[in-house]
């Protein structure tokens, strides 16, 4: 089939990026409006071994709330930064990017957490914190978004991973693709252990409704398009 | 550009594939020749939270080799079977997989493993073991096919997934090629943090020269190919 080449290398083939132009490097993340601080935690102390063994699909979760503590550890260990040189635009986080180029923005649809009402928020690394976006109920939305996948909607937050593809592209033009849906694989991992590691269970989700999903989150598809997504719970 | 819309979901228009045709399941692994027992292993037990925090990509490696059962280890974590269904060719491994398709074939290029020979081996995760493919050193070759990374021909051991992509288009066609580049990061992703549970250090790598990899490892470049590889050594 013809878009197996999109999965090989060509990377010898990248030439007159904006970045060799000289083109300003694009920001790491967009700004924040209201920001909710995420607080401190504790959690996560389960040996690795333990949790790659004990890490499944899950798709059926209990309706006890997540803690803000635990959100704020799933955000740190599928985003969080470790290091951020504002005067190069450089910025590494707790998983791995190509190029350190990190061309994600994470959205939550938020069901069911402490002291966090429903709606669709944003992550910002840079502050950890999270941006509100809209407040709603939008568990009927997410399940049509999803194909009727229903248990997406019984969960109590969605992370929902949208591309911001130029942020890669500046540097890698059209080999950006490829090292994008690695780098979602990358992030996603992390938070399929990170789940496992505070009893918590995910099942990732690529079957959606790309138009659905992108105006539930409000991107606009071109520039900003939802990319991968993964409803989070207690079992 | 215009590939950004490989990134896309398209997922509704999945339709008449060999699954649904009645065409037969692929085998979940390529037959093995001369096969190597991995032993068992006792480790990766340092805090999860810990691992997230300690890894970063490393392109430095020490002289000392890795022991087989550290191997053994970083080989279960990235593509160990949890279960497997013979009759229905069903296969689930340590990492998620888009509908548990499980794309790819792990080669290992050998430089400084303990009992082991250097060359070329692929991973049998039914057998938990390693089939030999070819003895002699590639140091030089695999600098030169990831153009001209040193680092990675001064490793003890360079992880290289190879994508097997009808074991996916089978089930999904044309939205394949999304899933099985994700799943390549949720791989690459175990291995980061594998390595670093165990004091080990990798980087992985998607830059290289498609063809001269193909050919180091052995496959058609076709039906099988070079997706994406990683280096690993001590620290």
């Amino acid at each position: 089939m013809k878009n197996r080449e999109f999965l090989k290398s060509n990377w010898m083939a990248i030439k007159d990026t904006d970045r060799e132009k000289g083109i300003e490097k694009p920001d790491v993340e967009r700004d924040c409006g209201n920001l909710i601080a995420l607080p401190s935690f504790n959690m996560g102390r389960k040996p690795f071994y333990q949790v790659v063994k004990e890490r499944l699909s899950i798709r059926k979760y209990s309706k006890e709330p997540l803690t803000l503590e635990e959100l704020s550890f799933l955000l740190w260990a599928t985003q969080g930064v470790r290091k951020y040189i504002e005067k190069k635009k450089v910025i590494f986080r707790t998983v791995p990017s190509a190029g350190s180029t990190h061309p994600f923005d994470t959205y939550l649809i938020v069901f069911n957490i402490d002291k966090v009402e429903k709606g669709i928020y944003r992550y910002s690394g840079l502050n950890h914190g999270l941006c509100e976006i809209k407040k709603d109920s939008f568990e009927t939305d997410v399940i049509e978004a999803t194909l009727g996948q229903r248990f997406v909607g019984e969960s109590a937050v969605v992370f929902v991973w949208v591309a911001v593809p130029y942020r890669t592209e500046w540097k890698y033009k059209e080999e950006s693709y490829k090292t994008i849906a690695i780098d979602a694989g990358h992030v996603c991992q992390n938070l399929y252990l990170a789940a496992t590691a505070i009893d918590c269970g995910t099942c990732a989700v690529a079957a959606y409704d790309q138009d659905k999903m992108d105006k539930l989150v409000g991107v606009d598809g071109e520039d900003e398009f939802v990319i991968y997504l993964a409803p989070v719970g207690k079992i």
